[in-house]
This record gives structure tokens, sequence and C-alpha cells, in this order.
């Protein structure tokens, strides 16, 4: 596996071929951004935390019947994942409201929703990641109506499975980003990060955020909340 | 009925009660706005004439099978209307892309949509009325899945009525939005206007805009372009 150039260099992650043509090398790159990348700070470590984090999830959620790209991690920073074809969606799932669902709507912060809510932004940092409908995105052909219904069940399961995995750690899931992609067999699969980066996670007892929502507010120990989800996770043993 | 003042004055009509409880009186005013309001004119003549297209349209839908507020034309510029309790939902109905969807979500003018695109935007001045997703509106309350559905199934036959009224008139349905409200009975039925001021027609032949389009984008005779609607519907006959 030599050093090349990244076929894609994003905010948080660098992307490179193998010699494996379906098989990528992902690298979890120290940068933080927020607010479509207006606000940037680089955090020696983090980088390591979300591939290890990410890592953990992902073959937590694949042992669970959640099939998704993580193949193996290959060193601190990189992982070796299956190459999918990223459906232009972030789909957001929200158990509690909070963040930008509550300024563009004006709802009050902090309503369980139950159900929780499945929502999809086009991947378009240019436009900021505008929300749209289900049947915008099948109009505009960003997905059709199967990939959206098995996207939006797949998106409730790993809330589930979530949910389950974070509780008994003190951790309260409120609401968090995927990405999926299709396989060259077409099959639909999880793909992108699981990470602090994506998720937003409360303390349940304190209510203190241990996530990027710290990078966000200012709130500071940004690197210790990444560590103590870590921490935490690491704990309850091997997936 | 006596001349009282309003119970609620918008941008582009008055409301009044009037001795019934159950009915109100609508009075079309001569302002046009666009923009949120941003850029308003006042206009001699607009309001008796979307006074008398929306209560021609009116009808017309109430006569194939669509219950809405209107009841009858008291003067040039007033009607009676049955009182309505407004969900807070615009509903837009797309045959064909343009305006603000093409900037939001970056794709092409004038992409045929087929099936045409409903969408729901939460009536909200101070948000900008902004887009919500089906799921949204549920969880928060502005309607129930059964009332979605409803609605959604009556902007299709909406649609479907609208285009056939238009189309031997040489008139393109581009796009409009309707409001619906529920009686004191708990039914669902259109209320408010349609108008030159709430659709997007287009000359069929020439693709001369024949809406508000003409004052948003300062393509002068707006009025003109009113009359023109209101000339090939009367010339059809009555409804
Ligand atoms: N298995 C995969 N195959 C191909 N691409 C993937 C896979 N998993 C993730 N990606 C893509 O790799 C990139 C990871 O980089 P990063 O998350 O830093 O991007 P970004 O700055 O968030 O920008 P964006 O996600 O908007 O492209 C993303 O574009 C993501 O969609
Ligand atoms: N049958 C009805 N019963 C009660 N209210 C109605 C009925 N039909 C329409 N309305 C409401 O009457 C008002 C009409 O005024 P207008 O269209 O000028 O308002 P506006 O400035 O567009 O503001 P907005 O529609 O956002 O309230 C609207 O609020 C509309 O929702
Ligand atoms: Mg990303
Ligand atoms: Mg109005």
């Amino acid at each position: 596996m030599e050093k090349l150039e990244p076929i894609y260099e994003g905010k948080a992650k660098k992307l490179f071929e193998t010699d494996d043509p379906d098989i990528l090398l992902l690298e979890y790159k120290n940068t933080l951004t927020a607010f479509n990348a207006l606000k940037k700070t680089t955090m020696e470590g983090k980088g390591a935390l979300n591939n290890k984090i990410s890592s953990y999830i992902l073959q937590y959620l694949a042992s669970r019947g959640v099939p998704n790209h993580f193949v193996k991690m290959v060193d601190e920073v990189r992982q070796l994942v299956r190459k999918v074809e990223i459906i232009p969606l972030e789909v957001v799932v929200r158990n509690i409201t909070t963040g930008s669902i509550c300024k563009r709507l004006g709802v009050p912060e902090g309503i369980n929703l139950n159900p929780p809510l499945v929502e999809f932004y086009l991947k378009n940092d240019e436009l900021g990641d505008p929300i749209v409908t289900e049947d915008q995105a099948i109009s505009f052909g960003w997905a059709s109506e199967e990939e959206i219904q098995k996207i939006k069940n797949m998106a409730l399961q790993v809330n589930q499975l979530l949910k389950d995995l974070f509780k008994p750690l003190g951790i309260t899931l409120v609401d968090f980003k995927l990405e999926f992609g299709k396989t060259k067999d077409g099959e639909i699969i999880l793909a992108d990060e699981i990470s602090p980066d994506t998720c937003r996670f409360w303390d349940s007892s304190s209510g203190d955020r241990l996530d990027k929502d710290r990078f966000r507010k200012d709130l500071g120990n940004v690197l210790e909340a990444y560590q103590e989800i870590w921490r935490r996770l690491s704990a309850k043993g091997e997936e």
C-alpha cells in the first residue's frame, strides 16, 4: 500500500485508492470544521480518536445486521473501506430537537421526537447542504423511491442500535448524520463515519456536550470530550 | 353587513367578520408584494381582478368536487367565504421547475415534473416561510399524517383540474400555492385565493409571463397580464 495522492480530500478525511479497485483507504484528519467550514481548527489526536470510534461503531453495526463499508483499521488514523458511489444525500436522524432545525423552523429546543425524525439534506457545500423532501429527492434523481425507503429504514435501525449502545454508557444520542452508498453490485450500504464529529452526544446525567458542539459553541475541552466517548466505548470491551 | 375593523389584514387581503359566525368577508386589496414583502407596490384594479379570477376558479373547482371556502361575490373587491382554521402550511404544486426551488437546490429551470411535485412551506413570515418535510409537519403538529395525505391528494386534483381549465385557454400552469383550512365540523377544505398572485401562468405560445413574476422581475405590464388571464377565463363563459 503506497502513499499516493488522495483521490479526494474533504474537510475531515482523505480518500486513497489501494491495489484492490473495490477497496479505499480512509485517513482521518485532525481538522475540525463547522458552519460549512467558516470555522476551522486543527486538533492533534482528533483523527486517531474518530478512526477508533468510527471503526468500533461500524463493526458493532455490522455484527447487528447493518451492512456498511468498514473493512479494518490499518493504523492509528487509517482504515480500509469498501468503495461505494455515495448517494448525494446526508441523512439526519433526530431524537431530540436542537441546532439548525430549531432556528430554521422556530421549534423549541429539547423536544423529544417519538418516532425519531429522519431528514435528507443535499450534499452540496456551495448550496449549504439544503434540506430536501423525499419527493424532491426522487423527482431530481438523487435517489429512487425504493432507495429512500430502504435508507430511511436503515437509518432508523442504526438509531435504535446506537441508542442501545450508548444508553448503558450514560450517553444520550440526540441526533446524527449518516451517508449511504451503492456498491458495484448495487447494494446500498452505510458509508462515511459515525463519530463525535457527526453525532450529538449528551452526558445523560450532567447534560454535558460530548461532541463537536463543544467546538461550534466554544465550550472548550473538545478533545477531552472525544476522549471520553472513546474511554466509555472501549471500557465496554471489544466489538 | 357593516363595515367594521378587519379581524386580519394581510399583504393582499383583509378579512372581516359578518353577522354569521361561520362566514367571513374577504376583501382583495390592490397591494402587490414579493420577496416576503421586501418589494411592494399598489396597482389600481388588481384587487378586483383577483376577486373575479379567484371566484371563477373556486366555483369551477367546487363544481368538480373540490370542497372550498367560496360562497359568493358581494361586490367588485369582496367575496363571502366559509370561515376555517387555516392549516399553517402553504402547499405548492409544481409542473415545471422555476424560481426558488432552482436557486435553493441548484436544479435547472424548465424541467418538466412528472408526476408533479407537492411541497409544504411553514406559514411564518418571520422565518421566511421555510420548506418543511411531511415528517416534520407531522412531528411538530402542523398537520396529522392523514391530513397531509388528504391535502396532497386534493392539491394534485386541483392541479389536474386547473391544467384542464387553462390549457384550452393557451395558458401553461407552471406552479401555484394553495392554503387549506378546517371547518368547525373538522372537514378540510381549500381556502384563500387562486389568482395570478399565487400561480405562475405562462402563455403557451409566446412563453410570456402572465402573473406576479412580471412584478418580481420588473417585466412591466403587470395589470395587463392579470387582465389577460381574466379576459381568457371570462370569454370561456360562466362557471
Ligand atoms: N466507502 C466510501 N466510498 C467512497 N466515498 C466515500 C466512502 N465513505 C465516505 N466517502 C466520501 O469520502 C469523503 C470523506 O471526506 P470528508 O468527510 O472529509 O468530506 P467533507 O469535507 O465532509 O465533504 P463532503 O462529505 O461534503 O464530500 C466524503 O465525500 C464522503 O462522502
Ligand atoms: N376561509 C378562510 N378562513 C379564515 N382565514 C382565511 C380563509 N381564507 C384565507 N384566510 C387567511 O386570510 C389571510 C388572507 O390575507 P393575505 O393573503 O393578505 O395574508 P398574507 O399577507 O399572505 O399573510 P399570510 O397568508 O402569511 O397570513 C391569510 O392569512 C389566509 O391564510
Ligand atoms: Mg464528510
Ligand atoms: Mg396570503
